[in-house]
C-alpha cells in the first residue's frame, strides 16, 4: 500500500502540535478541508460571510458565543455556524476540534488582524 | 436558546437508529451533508464519479477495500476515498461512521440497485 492510502489518525495528528488557535490540515475533500486545532482562551468575534463552518469537539469543551446566546459543545458534539453569523469561540480548558470548511476560509473571517494564520499541513 | 442552535451529540444521534447501511443526516454545511451510518458486513463495490467521500470511524473498525489494497480504519481515524476510485466498505463488527459529502450523493454511487437508500433525517 502506498502512503497515500493510509488513514488519518486524529489522535496521532493532534500529538504533532501544541500551538493554540492554529489550524492544521489533515485531509482534503473536493474543495473542502478537514483541519484540526487546539483552542484555549477566547478568540475574537468574527463572521464568515461566504460559508458555514463546522466545529466537532474531539476533547475538552468549546463554547461558541453567538450574539443571541452560547452553544456549548462537549466531546463528540458538533455545531455548524451558519454563514453570516457572528461568533466567538472560547474554551476554558485546552480543547481539540475538527473543522470542516471550504479551502481558503480564514480563521478570523472578515475581521483579519494579528490572529489570522494560514492553514498549515501536518506530515 | 432556540432548538436550532443546540449542538449535535453524535452518540445521542446514533442511539436513535439501529438500521444498517442507511445514512442519517445530522447536519448541513453549505451544500454538503454530515451523515451517520451503522455498518456491518460487506457493502457493494461502487464509485462516486463526481465527488470524494469522507469516512470517519466513531466506533468499531471499518475496512475500505480498494482495488489495489485495503484501508483499515479504527475508531478516531478518517479516510477520503477520491472521486472515481472504486471501493467497497466492509465491517466485521458493527461500526459507526460519520460521512461527509455533497448533498445528493448516493450511497451506492454509480451502481445503484436494491441497496440504494435515500438519506434520512434524524430528529
Amino acid at each position: 500500500m502506498s502512503k497515500s492510502v493510509a488513514p488519518v489518525n486524529l489522535a496521532e495528528k493532534l500529538s504533532q502540535f501544541s500551538e493554540l488557535w492554529s489550524q492544521k490540515k489533515v485531509a482534503v475533500l473536493n474543495d473542502y478541508e478537514v483541519k484540526l486545532a487546539k483552542l484555549k482562551g477566547e478568540f475574537i468575534w468574527h463572521t464568515h460571510e461566504d460559508t458555514d463552518e463546522l466545529f466537532l469537539v474531539l476533547s475538552g469543551r468549546l463554547t461558541i458565543q453567538l450574539r443571541d446566546g452560547d452553544v456549548v459543545l462537549e466531546s463528540g458534539e458538533l455545531f455548524v455556524v451558519p454563514r453570516g453569523v457572528e461568533h466567538c469561540p472560547v474554551a476554558d480548558e485546552e480543547t481539540a476540534v475538527l473543522l470542516f470548511e471550504p479551502a481558503g476560509t480564514l480563521n478570523t473571517g472578515d475581521v483579519g488582524g494579528p490572529l489570522t494564520k494560514a492553514v498549515e499541513n501536518l506530515d
